[in-house]
């Protein structure tokens, strides 16, 4: 069986989301990948570095900038939930090639904004362990009630 | 006569903007006031930090947050352009009460964008001192070519 690649740098990224949930964040992890390379491990950091910028893809565009250069058009970003606006804002001036994401965010996502923030030519796929990636933020917000 | 209020501290922002322009960077200057008080500084350092998200908005709201909380809906962020749609998204998450800006930005501006990714209860005035905080920026790229 041929493993599926973006699954499995979907579990790195749940396992960022993990961390962020041992942490008391909303559990939201990133991962970039650049030629099959791991540039950048992220999760959601909000609350610990009490600023709302602080999500899992703004801080993993960061990083793996750091590696590769500002402009990430060869990288595949892999989130758990699909990017609000300030991080598709991010996304798409980091000129990001390739973009995988989880569980949908119906209310925040995006995908809500006309026209996209995305670069044009930039891929995205959505869906990968969808239902694990929603789960563990709903999980997260029943305990908080 | 009244001094405007807006218009000083846009003029501070001004400076922040001619700091970048020192740089090398895109001279974009932000300015965050509570209650009277500046609570941050910053300008453009996305070639200084090698960081597309290195706004003048994106670092004036994390500094805010260190002053004020993570929330700004007491704050005013005044910055020389308007934001693009990732500083849209921030300081929509960042709740801020007041934003002030002087040039718009027909193509890369937050409203561009449907919906608004600012706080429903946002106010927006817009084109103080604009002629000044465009040119600032039109003066440097033409010395790029």
């Amino acid at each position: 069986m041929v493993p599926n690649i973006d699954e499995h740098y979907m579990r790195l990224a749940l396992e960022e989301a993990k961390k962020a949930e041992e942490q008391g964040e909303v559990p939201i992890g990133a991962i970039i990948v650049h030629q099959n390379t791991i540039v950048a491990r992220a999760h959601n950091l909000t609350e610990t570095l009490n600023d709302v910028t602080a999500h899992a893809e703004m801080q993993a565009i960061t990083i793996a900038a750091g590696e590769c250069g500002k402009y990430l058009n060869e990288c595949t970003l892999y989130v758990t939930v699909e990017p609000c606006i300030m991080c598709g804002g991010a996304i798409g001036w980091a000129q990001v090639k390739k973009v995988v994401y989880g569980a949908s965010d119906p209310k925040r996502g995006y995908s809500n904004f006309s026209p996209s923030p995305l670069h044009p030519k930039c891929e995205v796929v959505s869906g990968v362990l969808e239902e694990e990636c929603g789960k563990i933020v709903s999980n997260f917000f029943k305990k908080k009630r």
